[in-house]
């Protein structure tokens, strides 16, 4: 299934949208696409919802579609998990994963403007599988249990403004929180229609031009090791979302450091999770 | 005011510590302190309540204490912004805030037990003064606006594992991101009653030897710049906590890093925002 959240910032509506391309309102089963939601078998009942046509039709064409999951407890971040990104960066594969966070504030719409900040000159964009959590983890005994886990994928842009993130400390996260920095979607979609999370094909274009063309099998370590091993140092609750690394093609790593200007627009697409397009506007 | 939350853990109920020493209900006021009631004025509600006698007296005696804000969207945590501290762990002075974040949920009541993550020898200690966000901040024009965006003080333990802080990857997240590793409280003091933010005693001791012995006329970064400077990276709103660094004495800078283990107790203080006790245990 995919579920979204369609409707103005802030009062968005829950809707699933069906095999058969239509959207059902979901107000009947939840008011939100929560953790809560997810840690309460919601995703079951709006299953049993759908097959017992119990759902009403809601028409979601020209509303705006928001980030498929409300108000995420955390975002975790993996860097420089695919080979070739880490070797554009020029920085070692690293031997463990490395991980940071974004203000979970940050995530917006999938076609939300995003905003360059002030003073930023090096805006840059990261086309990342995410993870979206439904069971909480904590010291999982193997990578094995991470699938119970998992709610579902979507697409996130792991918008990063490489000045802040690189040079004003060692520390990334500065560059990694700036606001509406984490589109996030259209839909979370359910695990069930992710046969298998490490043969995605993900791509990216600036303006049309592709930048980024990659795909999950290069991870450096896989979705499931990363939820593993994320749950032997940190509770992660149902709801969070962890950006699982960007394979090669930022502006940072490519000739002339093209980095994002006011006017540009990004598209984003992974195999099965839907498309994203955002135009970045000066804040 | 010394606003409050008490009762188990998840189901606190907000209270008011006043000037008479009695502590008052605040259910007739608000459901909770959160973002939302800091940012409709809830404070100022709460302060008529008071003047107005309209609070039934709540007896708060051998109930358990839980954090002074629910739920924090996020906690920004500022590194080596103490020049002692700096030297301690032998690195430079920064000339630029080191920003960093902790996973929010690992917010927890100032003597609630603190665990010690499986697999850590290095569980250490860092007392700080939090400030929490009243009124959202974005773009402040300078230092001197900080002050109409802080609702107040705390006392906040940022543990932290020195292992998986600096050993795993050069990103520090992970290791201040274990669960429970945020006591915070027991008040959150309203700025009124903090006449000076930058002349605050703050001590550490563990199993009653006094290891941080500090005071925060020594930041290298003060709460107005620290304030104003996240403002220009990210969006500050209410309810945020930012942990705005440690003086020298934690674990890792003292001879023979005598880091935690099961069974030590910690307590904190800082000057008018009251006192911290946690019994650390394995997880």
């Amino acid at each position: 299934m995919k579920l979204m959240r369609i409707g103005a910032a802030g009062a968005e509506t829950p809707v699933v949208l069906a095999e058969d391309g239509r959207t059902y309102a979901l107000s009947a089963v939840t008011e939100e696409i929560d953790g809560a939601f997810l840690a309460s078998g919601g995703v079951e009942r709006v299953r049993a919802a759908l097959a017992d046509g119990a759902l009403p039709v809601m028409e979601a064409e020209g509303l705006r579609v928001g980030a498929p999951v409300a108000r995420p407890g955390k975002v975790v971040c993996v860097g420089l998990n695919y080979r070739d990104h880490a070797e554009e960066t020029g920085t070692a594969v690293p031997e463990r994963p490395v991980v940071f966070m974004k203000d979970p504030s940050t995530v917006v719409g999938p076609y939300d403007r995003v905003l360059i900040p002030r003073g930023s000159v090096k805006t840059d964009w990261e086309v990342e599988l995410a993870v979206v959590i439904g069971r909480e983890a904590r010291y999982l005994a193997s990578p094995a249990e991470a699938a119970a886990h998992i709610a579902g994928y979507a697409i996130s842009n792991d918008v990063s403004e490489r000045e802040f993130q690189l040079e004003y400390s060692a520390q990334w996260d500065l560059g990694k929180s700036c606001e509406t920095f984490n589109p996030l979607g259209p839909w979370l979609v359910t695990q069930d229609e992710i046969a298998e999370p490490q043969a995605l094909g993900l791509r990216l274009a600036v303006n049309g031009e592709v930048r980024q063309d990659g795909d999950t099998k290069n991870m450096i370590f896989d979705v499931a090791h990363l939820v593993w091993y994320l749950s032997q140092y940190m509770v992660l609750r149902p709801g969070d979302v962890i950006n699982t690394g960007t394979p090669a093609g930022v502006a940072l790593g490519l000739p002339g450091t093209p980095y994002l200007r006011e006017g540009d627009t990004v598209e984003l697409f992974i195999d099965g999770l839907g498309a994203q397009r955002q135009t970045f506007v000066n804040a």
